[in-house]
């Protein structure tokens, strides 16, 4: 058994089993005990919960604005409901418990509660509850109920839909209706401003036959015989089907028993883990951590359709359920590198959204496609210009995500690009990609800023992935990640035919004066160099700021515990201290750009200057340490990153905003780590690298990837890396080291002498 | 007499006379009722008063930092101290009198107080005292003290120099030396950061014989006697003479008795008010503001030197007695126009900084010169980082007034140009104006940027004279200033020979390619022009802030009454609220740019949208109301000005800055919105325009102007203009409406039927 925290453990690895309740809690393992299939994302809370509990069923693709707040997707109402009441009392199944135990089982994605009460000093009451969101049936959650007493004695058991939903901004869903069918009751509302309809159906082993949401059934128990209630949950809304009440008729028709849903549920876990399970011998932690993290990451994502990855995934409102940055740079390697479909159908949702980066680009003066920041159904803006307040005033703030963190276009060609290598998917690149990049590369055009006294382009007042510092100049990774664009919109001609690529042109007008510019721009863009102490400045007079080392120290200076701590006037903004280092980033993404000396000395200047107070910064931490070979922050940096959700780690409100729920891209990064850390894999001019770095704990990883359609298996130990090609259709070069080897069928190579000292 | 507060009255329309006193007018009264001479402001309190009062006597040319603060002029120690006791006890000279008045004699630069007092309810005190801070002198305060009793008595009097200084920030002189001679008691100092020596010396008609600072006479009065107590100040420093001691001997020596002194004094102000007085018939408010206005103004000019003029003359040291832009677009054009010599010494402290105008340029990345926004003696930046603070949290604001407010350097060069159109001053052009001219233009090349994708070059993140809205782009005003900059800088070359200006080139080194960079950019800067509604947006996207009518209204949001409205979340950041309005200004500096058609459509946007918060803004609206033919405003706005000081409307402390003192641009501006305002004066492409309005009250104006070296008298009714060429040397063109007329020796235009209705 392995012990996470004092109540938390795991015992196969494959789950985690908490001992303990209490409400505080109750946002953080709500979403940590979550269910969910991209479709939808049913909190980890109990069948008698309601909105004070953080109960919650969101769906993707219902955003709706209502209130005059922000947009988000909706929390649906809850069919699962069921509540147990003893002599007119409901049961308090939360305190006083003989036993409580709840588990999250990863390896099937069922989240499950056992709880033994005593009630009246002479009645036990045990109680076991599970439930699934099937991976089958993406509309489709059940529960099983199961209630046994030590005694013969008659319950009354509320069960129905419950409508009042937990909302961060505003009341999206209204005009209720409720129906009655043979097979159960169901509930049809609409959104505010869209007036979409969304149906929950209820069907349950308890009939309701009445015309009511929720009505009261009396249940009698015999002394230890389980009394079982099956409760089947079904959301569809019109933005998937024309007819949401059709779509719902349907499914309740195909629906078979308990079991064998769960069972064809099961079966799609099997697949999914297949390709995206890590096996860790050595550290259980990690191995625990990784499942958990990409568990959470997977269930996120959407497959059904091209939709978003919310940043806090369907776990709740926070964040809008929109995509961010965080969708191409955090989730999307593990998909593409493992399984490249699921990274298309990320990809294709940005394409879909072209319009609307189009649309933000015109809004604001700009040409090509400035993708939004935080991205719904349209690709339009949905960041508000006023995200954050100060609390000390409670007045709004003014922060520029939307404006000025314009990295996000750049990132999405980046991530093209890495789909295109990876994938040689020249279909996709002729029907979408090359249309993104180009206008992604325009948008830049328009964006870049002459400056005739330097001969050079420059990218002024923006905003890196380091948010604290807003209104900068040249920042490294925005300014390279532009020129990366540029260079690949006028490089990728050569993978096509003139007549291909001129069709791409024609549909978009790429004029031969704007290729001009772009080649001038790709020559002239300003990048900023390491300096003498090989650092680089993170953006222009970044070095004047003041310097706190340790960077924690700045937080004495805070007057109030929930402070923003960035832009206009927080104690980060005029210090050299960052939310998360964008030159670590940079690195990230272009392993091979600089040394391992210069990443170093990079490493050691801006790692004790950050605050990590991004989910995002710990696990590049981690993989930049492992590719500098320092054992110790490269371990403990992962944990951190393994740590945010599972251990709660971090603060649920900031600047007055709610932003709790599952840390999605935290969660996608547990992969990175692994493998783009501890393996050291990259992937770049066309050749696999392999640089394991492992610490001590660590002894042996494996995993698979999919690279130019090879299904390969990697075995990885300190001392050989193993790999199999089992698709055997091409050879890949292959570098281990600084060894150059050809993979065709397999390969063993032995790692003695090379590596961990 | 003129009423013109509840206390305050003017008799000869030469002099205010103020009949109360209390500590929270001190600040105020402190600074209107001063005197001073360029060189020294010696605040108008009295004999007894010390640092609780507000005392100062603040030098020019002695700028210092100390205890970590910000720079700004020494007020050095008080060598007028006198203070009158009776049995051992002070007399209160402030409470319980039977009789006070203070006076300032503008036309002869004489601040005086007289009381009665009644003490043990027998002896009727009554004082007399007055000063004067010699303009023959610029070294000597002088003192009149007379006191009278109705009975005999014996009074104690406490004389010598008092060196306990009222500092805003920090504690400038040290090290205090006292020193004896047969003429009287000096007091050496020397400064914090610079150890610059200043020197205070006393001499007295109650000789100080003693080795101390202050010592104590006993005096005898007799019944209705009155007693004659002479004292004199003398200040040196060695930033003017090497010896500064040496130098007070010398004055010490050629002193003559106090009436001498105090006649040749006033033959140097009879001569200054036959430059810059303006005579006006139909308002007395009018006729005393006015010379109340203009005698601040001109105290606060050093002409002894080329030394800026302060944003607070040398009133205290609140603005750190430095030149802002105010100094060439408030101050200067009265003398530009009426005495071309002070213009001269103010565009030459110009030249005479150019350097650290060019350090502060490469300091921050740029070419040429880029003026400070604060400029002390080396022109150096003087303005922090941090200017004001956030009252509420207690944290310091980032205001960037230092880099972004561009504005100042093409600035100087709009007055430079003005200056050689008015005097034809060629040689003032290619020793100095043509190398800063050429500096400027460097460095507003080094600052715009070239925005491929438009093809125009835009200037971006500024702050134009409307401070409150900072980090903004294409600011209407900003633009245009630095384009007639580039224009200039190309244009000037057709006034000289190819030697000329190829030796200007030379000793700079502007080089051929820099002269086509020029022009390039004076082709294609962006200038905003006005939209369909005819109204100029005064930065790209001002149109979309929040419009709040009447803007007054915005401060129903304060939560402190001392915030900053600014930067960075001040209460008008979001809205249009304006602390003065950068169009009007610009239409100021160009009035025949746009038709009247247009400055008045922007008159009726940004006038309800302003604030008036800066003490610049209601003459430039008198102005405008003047062009476009609106009495009411005209009026209301020009007494507005007239007031800012006289009646004291402006607060004293912003942001947690103390702002107190005299506002010296809106005492220059007083010139200004009569000549240029309801004259209708200006002098553009080798013209004199005049378009007279008067509003109901006014009858007649009668000023001098200095015009290529002709001496001009106007005089204008609202039914002719007389004006008079007493030099007769040159004929010149002058518009009057629509007519053109030239002037040779004299000119008399009627106006019936051309104005005013």
């Amino acid at each position: 058994m392995l012990k996470i925290t004092d109540s938390l453990v795991s015992h196969t690895l494959w789950e985690i089993e908490k001992d303990s309740y209490n409400l505080k809690e109750a946002i953080a393992d709500g979403s940590n005990f979550m269910i969910g299939n991209g479709y939808l994302g049913y909190r980890g809370t109990f069948a008698e919960d309601n909105i004070d509990d953080y109960q919650g069923c969101i769906v993707t693709d219902t955003w709706d604005k209502a209130d005059n707040k922000w947009e988000e997707l909706c929390n649906v109402p809850n069919a699962l409901f069921l509540k147990l009441h003893y002599r007119s009392n409901p049961i308090n199944l939360k305190d006083d418990l003989i036993d409580f135990q709840r588990k999250l089982d990863m390896r099937y994605a069922i989240t499950s509660r056992y709880v033994t009460k005593m009630i009246d000093d002479e009645i036990v009451l045990s109680l076991y509850e599970e439930k699934f969101a099937s991976y089958k049936k993406k509309n489709l959650v059940m529960m099983k109920y199961v209630i046994t007493s030590s005694v013969d004695v008659t319950l009354d058991v509320e069960s129905g839909i419950d409508i009042l939903t937990w909302n961060i901004n505003g009341t999206h869903l209204q005009n209720h209706e409720l129906y009655a069918t043979n097979k159960g009751i169901g509930v049809t509302s609409s959104t505010f401003l869209y007036h979409d309809t969304v149906v929950v159906f209820e069907s349950s082993s308890l009939p309701n036959l009445n015309d009511e949401l929720i009505i009261t059934h009396e249940i009698h128990l015999r002394s230890n015989e389980p009394f079982i209630i099956y409760k089947t949950m079904i959301v569809t809304s019109s933005n998937e089907d024309s007819n949401p009440k059709e779509k719902v008729k349907q499914i309740v028709d195909s629906l078979e028993s308990y079991n064998d849903e769960l069972n064809a549920h099961k079966k799609e876990w099997d697949n999914i883990w297949n390709q995206f399970d890590i096996t860790i011998k050595g550290d259980n932690l990690a191995q625990v951590g990784y499942r958990f993290n990409t568990y959470h990451a997977i269930i996120a994502t959407p497959t059904h359709k091209n939709l978003p990855i919310g940043a806090r995934g369907l776990s709740c409102q926070a964040y809008q359920g929109s995509a961010f940055w965080d969708q191409e740079i955090y989730n999307l390697p593990m998909y593409l590198y493992a399984s490249p479909d699921y990274a298309k159908h990320l990809l294709s949702y940005r394409y879909d959204t072209l319009d609307g980066a189009r649309r933000k680009a015109k809004n604001n003066g700009f040409e090509g496609a400035f993708y939004a920041w935080i991205s719904g159904k349209t690709g339009d803006e949905l960041c508000p210009d006023f995200f954050f307040k100060d609390v000390i005033t409670d007045r709004k703030i003014r922060n520029h995500f939307n404006l000025w963190q314009i990295h996000i276009s750049p990132d999405i060609a980046y991530s093209i690009k890495k789909y295109y290598d990876v994938t040689n998917d020249r279909e996709f690149l002729l029907n979408k990609g090359l249309e993104m990049l180009f206008e992604i590369t325009r948008f830049l055009c328009s964006r870049v800023y002459y400056l005739p006294s330097k001969d050079r382009y420059e990218i002024i007042r923006v905003q890196g992935p380091d948010e604290y510092h807003e209104n900068v100049d040249n920042n490294a990774f925005t300014n390279y990640q532009s020129y990366n664009a540029f260079k690949w919109a006028l490089e990728v001609k050569n993978d096509f035919s003139i007549e291909e690529i001129t069709s791409v042109y024609k549909k978009i007008n790429v004029t031969p004066k704007e290729l001009e510019l772009w080649e001038d721009i790709y020559k002239k863009l300003y990048l900023p160099k390491p300096n003498a102490n090989q650092v680089i400045e993170q953006f222009d007079n970044y070095f004047t700021l003041e310097s706190i080392v340790p960077a924690s120290d700045v937080t004495k200076r805070l007057i109030h515990e929930e402070e923003y701590y960035g832009w206009p006037n927080g104690i980060a903004v005029f210090t050299q201290c960052l939310k998360q280092s964008d030159v670590l980033q940079l690195f990230h993404l272009y392993p091979h750009l600089y040394s391992n000396e210069i990443m170093k000395a990079n490493f050691n200047y801006y790692e004790p200057r950050t605050l990590h107070f991004s989910s995002l910064s710990p696990s590049i931490h981690s993989i930049i340490a492992s590719r500098i070979k320092d054992k110790e922050k490269a371990r403990d940096y992962f944990y951190k990153s393994l740590s945010i959700d599972l251990m709660n780690t971090n603060e649920a409100v900031s600047g007055g905003t709610f932003i709790g729920g599952m840390h999605t891209a935290a969660n996608a990064a547990a992969w990175q780590m692994i493998v783009h850390g501890f393996a050291g894999f990259s992937y770049e001019f066309d050749t696999l690298y392999l640089n394991p770095f492992f610490y001590d704990e660590l002894k042996e990883l494996s995993f698979k990837l999919c690279i130019k359609n090879q299904h390969l298996t990697f075995t990885i130990t300190k001392n050989d890396i193993f790999v199999i090609n089992s698709t055997k259709t091409l050879k890949l070069p292959i570098m281990i080291g600084n060894t150059k080897y050809e993979l065709h069928d397999k390969l063993l190579v032995s790692l003695r002498g090379e590596n961990n000292d």
